[in-house]
């Protein structure tokens, strides 16, 4: 009910701010068998943390997952497994000058006005910090998509204008490239022109949105519950629940606005004893259930509201309007950031709704 | 868990297919001593109801709504409230021919994959006649937002590639031209413009898509549950959850990928005592929760898959490459008849974290 | 949320007021392919039913059952099951005297407090009317259980202080004795007893409480989530949350109170094969999970609180001390009726936990 | 779904085995501004910790509790609270011969047959000292309800046959006495009976069963939700969750089968311009919903299955009968250690109620 927890079945429910004692995860209807170490985890974790390039902040955290419940002989017994993570390189000093000066574009004042009280300390549970507990857990998704065959990758398709070309290569392939910049493009080309671009706000004190692709391939046809938690919707909503996304697409997603519906429909095909599709406009997905088809989605997500230049804003003590400048650590772009969470969430949507689908029949 | 039910608090439960008896809803959670009648919900029911244009199929339904339980001298008692609307016209035999060559683009080829087993008479429980319950549904949240001086309205913006420039009115303005037209377009010469080339993809056997804009006025600010049921991420996975739509956007949406963090931020101003904000990129949301300005979503809506063309599929029974010939009633273009299924969806969710707000403080 | 739910994956929603149009039941997550018919519904439906013998109301009503939607030829598809019963013979003028008078032992005091309207008549939704819905979804459930070999039966052990001897008979055939008297006591020399002291309290006005016992045999080993979902609490929430029940026991339930360490353990043993209990005084659950030993649960009803004596009660209205004379239609004891309600509860427990399983593992 | 959760509005999920790091809690839905320190839930996990008696085990903890998140300035901000309390003192090696041969009457069996796999190591998950996350999180439901003047305390009305008489004191008097004595039970010659009964059953190797009551003060009138969710059904459920629970009373409880109706139903009367009601027979629960009279709950509990007597299994490696001797710290009897788990539970049940009726009204 308030929102910390995600999915029926396999299910999360994550805690945590960002200057507080730790974060971390509960997961728990992660069926009992399944192999997992803390390095599955950590592999995951070390890919989220900030520090790692010119694209990202300076904060340096260790971030070392701690199991503290849920296996026995590095196996799942079915269990909860709680994942946590210590906070340690957290200075408050910063943020104490904005307790009562709403960061624009942050959700300091509809906390405030929500709760009545706050931990404004680096952006408290509002903070990027939060999605700790969301890689985590989908890390153990991720071991469990992996035995069915599932693989999923998100890379940088867009960053301050600047647009990739996707290579036609297969999805892991496409990911290797991506993580080998500091931009997570798999068109090295664009990764170039977007790093420039990203260094060039920088010392405008400014930052860029971008858009990222989420893929997952080797999905069984099937997965998905109509009407109201369709696959599409639950995707949706789980990455439109990640800071900072303001849209969401699935297959041809808002290009489909301009088509015609000959145009728009997948043709499908009789191939090798089974069905497949000519095209994969749909992106994976029809009537809310998986085709067997790659499932495609993408993100647009808004540049970094922390931006070095003196903005507008109120101090809700003195109730009248003051000015801002903010210091501190942050990303010029969160594009790169968010591609392991947004692979995180689309891990969580699969699982569940995987677990979910052995009820389907009698 | 079978994706059926929707809403935390005010939960509804929606049933039904399109050639079956009759479909329906069970609103549970709703609060009691609302005043409600049969015209409250008979009223948009009207305006979901096809064959009223010539956008729209030329099914004739009289879907009179019954209320059968949850009222007690026309007001709310808490219990649930049953509504039910009978399928009378409905012809099956187009859709006989149809039974084992899967539509494109429509849900048959994975309805059949994920049950083995499907009510493939008017598209079963995947047609768009299952929206009933949710309008209905959605009347009775409307009913409740009213009380809190919270007014919804959607309309079409785009269609088939014509783009309509939206007045600078108010919200009830804008959804009274909007209505005045078959597509429902505010702007009138744009709808002109829509229509025509309705007609003519209708003469060449195919359709269009567009997109639908769905805002929300007086919505208080402090609505929404971080970190997973996020207001934008309830409303993304509400709007996705209807068939044909394939992309949400809140605020700026994918407009924000090109823009950089001092475009995008909305500044806060101190106005009147209060808190507003000097734009409204965000759409009403941060932080995943509502600010207090006017809560702003848009939807692209793919076109019809139903066309009158001669199609690739596949025969399931043959286990054979086939065609397949639509016949039958097609709207031509879903975005004018989604625009009150959304504005329902959208109150569902309001309506839902308002009641979630209650038990945020002490 | 609202309390009209029951089950997680086999999920149910019940509407429905006493003297209101109609009663029925929304089951969601059914799984697909299930044989089913109006005719499995109808023979549960007619064992609720009033006015069958000298033990129950003379209420007269056909109850017929309508399937809406969920089945195409036959079997269910996986989408909701919408099941319906008109309301015919409804008189309500007995109660409008009761409206501002609440009747002791009933709900009318805390219906009106909690929501400050509520629908007197016939007691509105907290009618003994409301366990249709339970009884048809409960049918439903039986026929997926039936499946896999579970069958569930209850019958009345003690009745106005008269226990009966339960035969060392299978559990069918003490259900085949017990559906022959009025009283459903599988014990027929103590049934007549029964009969007798019910015929003693209606010559009084007065009436009689007495215990059920309700068992499922064929239940496999497994069923059950710890640690708040354990098989034993979901079944004592679905029979403590029927009308009247004020006790709920498993296996040896009081008793246990009273026994040594050594007394309760039921040794296991190595039979055939494969591990069989000694005795069964678990009840059939060890830790919240079933054993494979047939599950055994008991529940206290009180005496019917609609007497025909004077009581003393007071007048909201008015404001004051009043008294209150109940006219109308009684069953003299609950428990033969509350057995059919029972055995539902039962049912939909164990079917919904059937289904969980299927996810406990990799 | 996995059972590990509890609670609707005010939810706890519970983590962590016996012999694991560590156990805790996350408790999200706690409303913002609710005044909590560590000491507010030491203090209860105190009283429920081993080691303090005649009565208990001698495994020695220290279970200091760490509030990780969710507090700032010691109030709650309405984000998810996690706790966390070390394992230890864990000694595994007395389990390590028991691993494939279930203990009677415990967990071990349906464990390993329901997971394919279990941490056997001090009864794994299955462990009593999972408990200390219900108290923990217990510890903030009670601080929640007593800001609204609810009350709650638990003690033994009997142990190994021996019946306390309640002295007609008021509740937290009578918690006082128990608290007093190593029985925890309010009558201080029947606890001196219960000890001696105690020490005989320890000198045997054998254990003893009890009964604890639960009482509430101060519960509003309109707490729970028809039909399912009924206040009744929800405590029923939360202390038949509890381990060695076998039989949950409401008021009369058992007894009430054999009562007349005109015995059972609680007379209302009109006093201080108010309802009240002139008996509690119904356990202050009228429909499922609080009547404003104290709730009143019985619990019945089994005697400790861990005794020292050699006792009949199976040795589920080599497929055979064995025996079994359990070596290792026990309690000779529950009741006493279950009495602040039993109040946790009903904390946890009225705090969710208290929240969830908010939204019963417009």
């Amino acid at each position: 009910m308030s929102g910390n927890s995600f999915g029926r079945i396999f299910r999360i429910t994550t805690w945590g701010e960002s200057h507080g004692r730790a974060v971390g995860v509960v997961v728990d209807g992660c069926p009992a068998g399944l192999a997992l170490s803390a390095e599955d985890i950590q592999k995951e974790l070390d890919r989220r943390r900030p520090g790692q390039s010119r694209a990202s902040t300076s904060r340096r955290e260790e971030d070392r997952v701690e199991i503290l419940s849920g296996l026995f002989q590095d196996r799942t017994t079915g269990t909860p497994i709680s994942l946590l993570v210590w906070n340690r390189d957290a200075d408050s000093s910063a943020y104490d000058l904005l307790q009562n000066r709403p960061r624009p574009g942050h959700a300091d004042y509809t906390y405030q006005i929500k709760y009545g009280i706050r931990d404004h300390r680096g952006g408290g549970r509002a903070s990027a910090r939060e999605t700790v507990g969301r890689v985590a857990a989908g890390a153990v998704a991720r071991k469990l998509l992996e035995q069915r065959g599932i693989e999923i990758a998100a890379y940088v398709t867009e960053l301050g204008g600047v647009s990739a070309e996707i290579p036609p290569l297969d999805l892991m392939q496409l990911a290797s490239i991506a993580e080998s910049n500091a931009v997570r493009c798999p068109d090295p080309v664009a990764a170039e022109r977007m790093l420039k671009r990203l260094e060039e706000v920088r010392n405008e004190g400014d930052s860029l949105g971008g858009v990222v692709e989420i893929m997952a391939d080797g999905v069984p046809p099937g997965l998905g519950e109509p009407v109201f938690d369709k696959l599409d919707a639950d995707l949706a909503r789980a990455l439109m629940g990640i800071g900072a996304v303001k849209a969401v697409e699935i297959g041809a997603g808002k290009e489909c606005a301009g088509l015609k519906g000959s145009e728009m429909n997948d043709p499908l095909l009789w191939q090798d004893d089974r069905v497949v599709f000519d095209s994969n406009r749909a992106g994976g997905i029809l009537g809310g259930i998986s085709t067997g088809e790659p499932i495609v989605c993408r993100i647009a997500v808004k540049p970094t509201p922390s931006i070095g230049r003196r903005q507008k804003t109120v101090d809700l003590a003195q109730r009248e309007a003051a000015e801002i400048e903010i210091k501190g650590r942050h990303d010029p772009a969160i594009p790169p950031r968010i591609v392991p969470v947004a692979e995180a969430m689309v891990a969580l949507v699969l699982a569940d709704h995987m677990l979910r689908q052995r009820a389907a029949r009698i």
